[in-house]
């Protein structure tokens, strides 16, 4: 188990590097990170400044690092083939015999660009030469900052986007806890919804954990003047409680 | 943002340390495991090895290590109790001036016994001294078997035991990606159920990952016979996909 995973010639690794302290990286994360030839570092458009870059910077030495300009767009087939781009240059880079690392905020499977690059490279290359490091997700940092359960026993826990605020409140009814991602574009409508729904008490909000600096945690939403805040706001709503059902319970449905 | 934490004399840690391989910790998970006093391994009565230290043996050297037995019981007031009298002894290490590190497989505010001791500790420890590290949950290491995203756009993402059949059957219809853990008690059940709804090529399962042996993917359920399986077998379902509303649309409602 204390094998060590290293960048392999050829190899394309989608690396989930967590919120953006240097820190919360994985050990592999930066043992793949230290070892490839080549760093993606994806950038979306109008940012001054790549937060992914500054996390990983302590474990940069000769690599080539190459930033990756994408819009942030709501348009899939234009998203698609940005990505298709990318993967026909990662492609190239492999058949050359580098090995290449994309790296993301957070896990590159949960609402991250480096799902489109992945579709666009599972046609070109072997399954085998991908690998795909897990990273912590914002609900995840934004949880330990509260220092209590996202889910205990038979909870259930929804992850979302905040920006479709209908699917949000029938979301409130249909879990235990319901994460919201990109929360600040829509808070005064979400504190709205919250208050109709007698949850402000039990909603709890975060900003940039673990970016730094700019980080503002709200233990409960009751009280809180809303203000122009983060794209990257994470909020967490405990709905309700769902306890262990006696087996009887269950053998009964 | 390269500043690096350490455990401090009277504080408490609660760490994620991923799935079970040393790679998959972070680190700051290490460095607070290599700088801590004393470490508490929970480890469930009737399991002949705890997975959990196994993957922390490359961080220790000289730190007190403790076994924290308990039992796996679905009673709320045995299991607080429980873990009270840990919080207890934790107070009395803290009080000491002892730093101290409790390790959790996955993440410790996901389905962890850790939210227990965390309840346990609240009224007797400040918060300042109680610090929770996040750790990759086993979603994200079952997700990244896969290689695809397990939520883009507008998807929703549902968390949830397989336990309650009835629960999971009306979670089909609420989430794009449904994920269960605990599926392997169940395996049978949730099948039919799948079959029943037409999702069974839409489903895989991955058991024991990344936990160095024993480990089973299966990327389509449709051609699976059940087997014998571990406790944590972790099933993701793709029920759908919920693409970007348009901007009128989200007016619109």
């Amino acid at each position: 188990m204390s094998n060590i995973i290293t960048a392999q010639p050829g190899n394309f690794y989608a690396i989930g590097i967590g919120p953006g302290s240097s820190d919360l990286l994985t050990v592999r994360a930066v043992n793949i990170i230290e070892s490839a030839d080549i760093i993606l570092s994806p950038q979306a458009e109008g940012a001054n400044r790549s937060l992914a870059l500054a996390a990983i910077e302590p474990y940069l030495q000769d690599q080539q690092v190459e930033t990756i300009n994408y819009q942030m767009k709501r348009d899939s087939q234009s998203t698609q083939e940005r990505w298709d781009g990318v993967a026909q240059q990662v492609l190239e880079y492999c058949s050359a015999g580098k090995s290449v690392a994309m790296i993301t905020l957070g896990d590159p499977l949960i609402f991250a660009t480096t799902s489109y690059l992945l579709l666009g490279l599972a046609e070109g290359l072997d399954k085998g030469k991908i690998q795909v490091v897990p990273g912590i997700s914002a609900f995840q940092t934004a949880a330990s900052r509260f220092h209590d359960a996202l889910t205990l026993q038979e909870d259930r826990l929804m992850l979302m986007s905040a920006t479709d605020l209908a699917a949000v409140e029938t979301a409130l009814s249909n879990c235990e806890t319901l994460v919201l991602y990109k929360a600040g574009g829509v808070i005064n409508e979400l504190l709205a919804l919250l208050e109709k729904h007698e949850l402000l008490a039990m909603a709890r909000l975060v900003s940039c954990a673990d970016q730094g600096n700019g980080e503002l945690v709200v233990d409960d939403l009751s009280s809180f003047s809303p203000q122009r805040m983060s794209y990257m706001t994470t909020m967490i709503i405990h709905c309700g409680r769902r306890n262990w059902q006696s087996q009887s319970a269950l053998q009964r449905r």
